[in-house]
């Protein structure tokens, strides 16, 4: 598993790059350095050059590659727009990437199946707008939607801050076509909600991270969208309060759609990139949005807001027309971009625990904060534990560097010790494989890899993510 | 895969039974004919006497059980209450039924982390109400819910009216413990809803009818419980009409708790049973459940009513207490004890469409009770195209089974060419596993086979369940 680089051809051979363009007829196989650099990096750490990148529309031509490559045990690597935030598309054995955002044709919505059949190269943004335009509803909404696609999401089964109410992007995908790793063409579940028709392949391929396959069509349920949301922005003195209220308002029966929570750190670091007027003095804020029926609305934006003050908020902001909602949801999604600024390099972590650990975790991720003296902001999806601990720091910094590894080893062994997860939504990739055996234990861990031994048997498709290799250890420095 | 009784051990030896017998300390074997028989059977075709039975409510004897049959290449067969219909708990090959009812011990709600943690052989009407009395609902509500097993709707991934708003059983199954074919047990996802770490696992095993493993903990997501509901029930003179109303409602944004639908036949048999002032001229009936804010409710119902009878419903009927709408649902309720007061023999199918297609369906369906001359009754979850054509006859007549074997299957191809799946929420057993190749594919079913293999070597964990043997076929008389 996971074998080294000699486990692989050597290097690609002119006679390689001949017979991929023997088989690509209708794209690009790209072969310059200066193009291949592009497709080296994503949104995560590390650069690795691939041998080649293809870009076609054709799924006959991709899998005639894929058979290709597990003749030649060349690796493949399945890539979308690369927003990955834990090197899923990245080439670390060498090989070929596909550049599967150029396969963005297909986007259909049926009104009457209530889904969506689309190409992995779509974004999700663009689905998002297609199925508004039908009065329906695409829920999974990761923040990098406007410029990530669907392929991408699938691999690694990203959330958003609308997993609370709506989950994730498995519950959405009913349906696959998808390239095995010996390169045929296989279908998994279809347009249909219900199906217990044999094992369900394709909930195991999404979040598999491409190491399964490669995904080339999906149907995606819809549903009706909600009539109308309101906002809520709640100001505490405390995290301790904050993390009250949101275990108070999900046991009043509220389920908001989103309930997002910004520590002082990312407050801060937002109202300096950007004045919107937000409490700099505050020790966190939650957003909340509610949707559904405007009458149901009415009551639930008033009991959430009593809910809040009864555990201590100072302040309750309810904005009262579009533009004022927007302004407060821009604050959230500023969190990221306004970080980077204090230093250029950010290890954007996603661990989560069950959400009556989120005041526990906050206590640990400041003791983990003052112990490396490292620039952490903590920001995320309070109401489904899925929090998001940042390390702002410089990667050309070395000794930095080092105590940033030691503080997002000590992150994910606390998040496991409350009984959470290495990660919730940005997947495990090549940085977190290392810390797979202390969440799964050995069996667990070897379950996994005997699924990916017997499908993929020359290990050549997306190798070096989820399984780490013998003695691998998380390297930042 | 799937080896004939040859490939496992002749019979059951005294040596093994002590064998047992010394595992097994603080529960009880039974080995008496007559113990055996009871379970034999379960709400499908066909008996198979098992060479013991296990009652234990301790994993660490269950897993040295398994360790012991892996070696031995028993037979092992995890059993709930056995209202399965598609054969799922049936010892096909003899070997050992682990009567996993007796453990029900656990059934913990908690409040903060929105989670139940339950022992398998907990009945599923105890979770809703214990889920109930904290404000809280577990969705999945199969029809049998009062007398099965959360293991066993694990297994088959069952799913119930419910389903159209709420999905199935492994929507809220978001952690397993599991004692693996090979006797380890390991742990599967947590209780988090956000969870990328690695292979879904848990979503893998349930609904993989007890070939992968045995369940013996579960963590299940609960949600706010919707503060009220009520029943709309419209009365049709055509079943095209009916399924057209269906269509309008959800196009319409209104997204119902249930979508249930009864066709004339079934309408007749019910008001024969028990008279309820059913309309028997009717040709269909749908059932709406709404969920959610009184104040939505109220609008909902109008709406869902007045599209009704845009498209021709002859009556509507809302009841206006509790006591009514009990009344409505009960005629549900009792279409499948009402049915097989025609005939003894009921073969109860769950063939599934995309909803769309559900007119073309029900077309389908009346042109096989047409030239097959069977008796045919339609009802089911008609909002997401999971309707249940049930045929009923008698299992002594051989001449009638052999019309209804040939019906069956054109039932499948049916639902199959309609880009629908041979089962919805029934699971796929002994009686659909010859279906299987015809809606995956040789390759698609290669996939599945594959992991069964990896998983289980010496396929001892319920063989004969969803993959066909060679030259397998369906076999009713």
């Amino acid at each position: 598993m996971n074998g080294k680089r000699e486990d692989y051809m050597k290097a690609m051979t002119s006679a390689h790059i001949e017979e991929i363009m023997s088989i690509v007829k209708t794209g690009r196989v790209l072969t310059d350095e200066s193009d291949r650099f592009s497709y080296s990096f994503d949104g995560s750490f590390g650069t690795y050059l691939p041998d080649a990148v293809i870009q076609t529309k054709s799924v006959e031509e991709l899998a005639a590659l894929v058979k290709f490559a597990n003749r030649e045990r060349i690796p493949v690597y399945p890539r979308g727009q690369s927003t990955c935030l834990s090197g899923g598309p990245l080439p670390v054995k060498g090989g070929m990437v596909f550049d599967l955002s150029v396969m963005n044709d297909l986007l259909e919505i049926s009104e009457e199946d209530l889904v969506a059949i689309v190409s992995p190269g779509v974004l999700t943004a663009d689905i998002h707008k297609a199925a508004e335009k039908k009065g329906l509803l695409y829920p999974p909404d990761p923040n990098s939607s406007h410029v990530s696609t669907i392929g991408g999401n699938m691999a690694e089964n990203s959330g958003g801050p609308r997993g609370l109410k709506y989950g994730v992007t498995k519950d959405y995908v009913i349906g696959l076509e998808l390239i095995t790793p010996e390169g045929d063409i296989i279908k998994t579940g279809g347009r249909t909600v219900k199906n217990v028709t044999g094992y369900d392949l394709t909930k195991l391929i999404v979040g598999s991270e491409g190491t399964l396959g490669i995904i080339t069509k999906a149907v995606l349920r819809l549903l009706p969208k909600p009539p109308a949301s309101e906002t809520v922005m709640a100001v505490f003195d405390s995290l301790i309060d904050a993390g009250s209220a949101i275990s108070k308002i999900l046991s009043a029966g509220i389920l908001p759609a989103k309930m997002e929570l910004m520590d002082q750190a990312s407050i801060v670091a937002v109202e300096n990139y950007e004045p919107l007027g937000l409490p700099v003095d505050a020790a966190a804020i939650i957003l909340l949005e509610l949707d559904g029926h405007p009458a149901a609305l009415k009551d639930e934006v008033k009991q959430a807001a009593d809910l809040c003050k009864s555990v201590g908020a100072r302040d309750i902001r309810i904005p009262q027309n579009v533009a004022e909602k927007a302004e407060v949801w821009k604050a959230r999604k500023l969190v990221s971009p306004a970080i980077v600024r204090i230093k250029p390099t950010k290890i954007s972590e996603d661990a989560t625990v069950p959400r009556s650990k989120i005041p526990q975790m906050c206590a640990r991720l400041q003791q983990i904060r003052d112990k490396y003296n490292v620039h952490l902001v903590v920001f995320g999806h309070a109401g489904d534990g899925n929090l998001h601990p940042n390390i702002i720091c410089d990667k050309s910094d070395k000794e930095e560097m080092q105590r940033v590894e030691q503080a997002v080893a000590e992150i994910f062994t606390a998040a496991v010790e409350l009984g959470g997860t290495l990660s919730g939504e940005h997947g495990i990739g090549t940085m977190k494989a290392p810390f797979m055996e202390m969440e799964l234990g050995a069996i667990g861990l070897d379950m996994m890899k005997r699924i990916k031994e017997v499908w993929d048997p020359n290990n050549i498709m997306n190798p070096g993510k989820i399984f780490p290799e013998p003695g691998q250890k998380l390297e930042l420095s």
